[in-house]
């Protein structure tokens, strides 16, 4: 693919960055995280193991770069938060449903998902982007004193939807339509956005 | 602490499950399911190999004994599922708390959890599980038509709260007090037992 032509290490060019990251993928999604070396990418990737530093810092930096290459999960959310509140929660849920369904932006997720606890220090980079791209952003658009316990509620539930139907893969869940998981899960999604008290009070109902 | 006394490989007593079941459960916490090997437990255990597929038939079915020694989220579900149904999400939210959250009979919950995606016939036997002890039992407990629907629905949500406090640890979830927690999730929770459609069309609001 790269226009030098020729076998050896490339010094980097115009493709280097997405060659790179198109290797990192492909061996993430093969082994998972832990087993993969920075070695193996780049040596497949056929270019200088430095350069693999030079664009993405570290391991954890080239990870999240592969997985977020074809669709950036921080973007899709960020666009869903947009728009009217009304409809927020069937547009998150119905956006982030898409983005795992499709085997293309959803393999490397899945992937992810999957190595989320053979590594401290990988789960700690998926805890902060959650926390900083899910509950900070939703805490925002939230009124009243609990909007961020409100917004972890609400993520909560969402974490729930995305390990029983991609990890767990617990029936019917796992095998539902996207549309019919959206109407099965809006009503409590939404519910979890409300100021509480919610409801009146149904004890010794 | 078996009465037979004296060393070398014992061929079964009143105590030798018990101490099998002891060995295995610090291995299986002190290095995760997979790294552990059946010969290692025996030998800790100071017994024969054969013991071990004699009284557990496999690792895997040693691994769930270990697990649920101390306490079977299963039985504690079962005890939940029972009594008054309008408080039925708060005493299966509580009594589940309760359980991980203890030292002692949560550790051993949340090496599973974390080993959950590093052996497929180890996640099938959790999905088996959760698909028989959880959402079956909840499903015969509900009216209508889409009882199994909305008791996966009830499960997956139980599933956000476990993974979101005990694997991701995102806060504030995962340090909110066990009452604070019942009453921030339990209106959803409550929401997603109701028969479809749960309320009055929104769309357009």
């Amino acid at each position: 693919m790269n226009s030098g032509g020729g076998r050896g290490r490339r010094p980097g060019g115009p493709d280097t960055r997405g060659q790179i990251l198109d290797s990192a993928r492909r061996h993430f999604l093969a082994d998972g995280y832990r087993s993969v070396t920075m070695r193996q990418i780049a040596a497949d990737a056929d270019v200088d193991l430095a350069l693999l530093s030079y664009y993405f810092g570290s391991k954890k930096g080239l990870f999240s770069a592969a997985v977020t290459a074809s669709a950036n999960p921080a973007e899709v959310i960020a666009r869903a938060l947009d728009g009217d509140p009304a409809q927020l929660p069937q547009r998150v849920l119905r956006d982030l449903l898409i983005l795992w369904d499709d085997p293309v932006t959803g393999a490397p997720l899945k992937t992810m998902l999957a190595n989320l606890s053979q590594d401290a220090a990988f789960a700690d980079l998926i805890r902060q982007m959650l926390e900083r791209e899910l509950i900070a952003r939703l805490a925002d658009r939230l009124s009243g004193v609990d909007a961020r316990r409100r917004a972890a509620a609400f993520c909560t539930q969402i974490a729930g939807i995305v390990v029983t139907r991609y990890l767990l893969r617990l029936e019917p869940v796992a095998s539902m339509p996207a549309d019919e998981l959206v109407s099965l899960f809006v009503p409590a999604l939404r519910d979890s956005l409300q100021p509480t008290p919610r409801r009146p009070p149904t004890r010794g109902r």
